[in-house]
């Protein structure tokens, strides 16, 4: 099932995307409420999917938990850089809510970076409370998942040693364009174009520590709430970005997260 | 003035502190919403002080944004374990809003650490949305002050890195007791007590970095949000929490901010 939240008319909504009984094209069936807040209630009222701006599937309330070094051909290309080997465990870091923007909107850089770089991620949605769950109950506590830009000043990432900042910049954590709640990410191609060209080319099997890991270890820290949401790491080809660019971030069977750059 | 966030027969609100009319003690007129998103409206409803349950002064609906090294004698003590020299502007990294707790809740030392630390700081409370602020105009994005401990698993902060998990843990953020909006803070002494003896001793005129610098600084990369609560370091002497200590960050003019440990 795909669900997006989208504004029409002036009104925010989520909904379930289906085809039309006339066979006129998508359209989205609205709910009552936040999914995985309040379940799957429809209002009854469709609307056309071409007639609705979509915007970023959840803003969560409370965070947004990502994970460093889990491709093993990025981590090769940062040495160096941000530095060291392969993690025993996830590295995790915290990007802030107001980093979170939509498809189609602008990834704004800001006066202070020479160098924001693109990381084309998975990310995934949390649905239920999550705290100290086993690994092999984990991906009970996903709700769905969304491609996700995990977009970075390089160069302050690197002056400041911590993260938070160069990956917390407003604009700086593209999500979208929907959420599929039961993909197929066994091998999953995870792609991320700048003005067309590849940049990164990855699969979802690749990833170091699996989503169900990450969910685990990620509820060993934090309590995980319904909307929080998880990027999962990118793999090698990260790059710049320049004004003007559009990116994609592309995941087989969850679409295209398209923004540009200003 | 002073405000508190509390619970009295299953009902949260916010109030001023008053001086009860018949001379009777403290008492608490209730406001109508959160002060900083609505104002100073208050209900009429007045309450003894000793008849509510304290709260942590706010749950940031956005994030903690936290500072580190910003105190000479921690950096001094902390060479070696998570390192370096002074930063030549303030070092940001985030705690979510899940470890807020308020004055008097239990710190829980997460099971996968050896080494549970408090650092006494003094934080702030944003007031209004703040984005690109000059550093001579921040503080009018204040709302107010309180007391915090940045608690921190100094074992997974350092194996980590990255800081978001060692100092994320749910419990990991106590503030409170309440909020001063106008505090003398020009060389407020801030101490650290376990059970009692003094282990951290500062003055808020030791911050290499200002209030306003901290502000203006956090807002560049983050727009701030009402709400949303800065940390802004800690001085020397950080050690231990074990099971059963009470830890107390005392801050002159804002009170004292008591917590367990289990």
């Amino acid at each position: 099932m795909k669900i997006a939240r989208y504004e029409v008319g002036g009104e925010i909504s989520y909904g379930i995307l289906d085809e039309a009984e006339d066979g006129s094209g998508i359209e989205l069936v609205e709910l009552s409420g936040d999914p995985f807040l309040t379940g799957f209630d429809t209002t009854g009222r469709r609307t056309k999917f071409q007639d609705v701006r979509l915007l970023a599937p959840v803003i969560p309330r409370s965070k947004v938990v990502c994970v460093g070094k889990n491709y093993a051909d990025h981590i090769e290309e940062m040495k160096g850089e941000t530095g060291g080997d392969a993690p025993k465990e996830p590295l995790l870091f915290l990007k802030p809510n107001t980093s979170v923007i939509g498809p189609g909107d602008a990834i704004v850089r800001p006066s202070i970076s020479d160098r924001v770089e693109h990381e084309g991620e998975l990310a995934l949605i949390i649905g239920a409370i999550a705290k100290d769950v086993p690994e092999d109950r984990a991906l009970e506590y996903v709700f769905g998942f969304t491609c996700a830009n995990d977009v970075t000043a390089r160069d302050i990432q690197i002056a400041d040693g911590q993260w938070a900042r160069g990956k917390g910049f407003d604009t700086f954590c593209p999500l979208g364009p929907v959420i599929e709640t039961d993909p197929d990410l066994s091998d999953a191609r995870i792609t991320t174009k700048v003005n067309g060209e590849i940049r990164q080319d990855g699969r979802t099997s690749q990833l170091i520590f699996s989503l169900a890991k990450i969910v685990a270890h990620a509820s060993q820290a934090f309590t995980l709430l319904p909307g929080d949401v998880i990027l999962t790491g990118t793999p090698a080809g990260v790059g710049r970005l320049e004004a003007g660019d559009t990116v994609e971030v592309e995941i087989e069977g969850l679409g295209i997260l398209r923004n540009t750059v200003r």
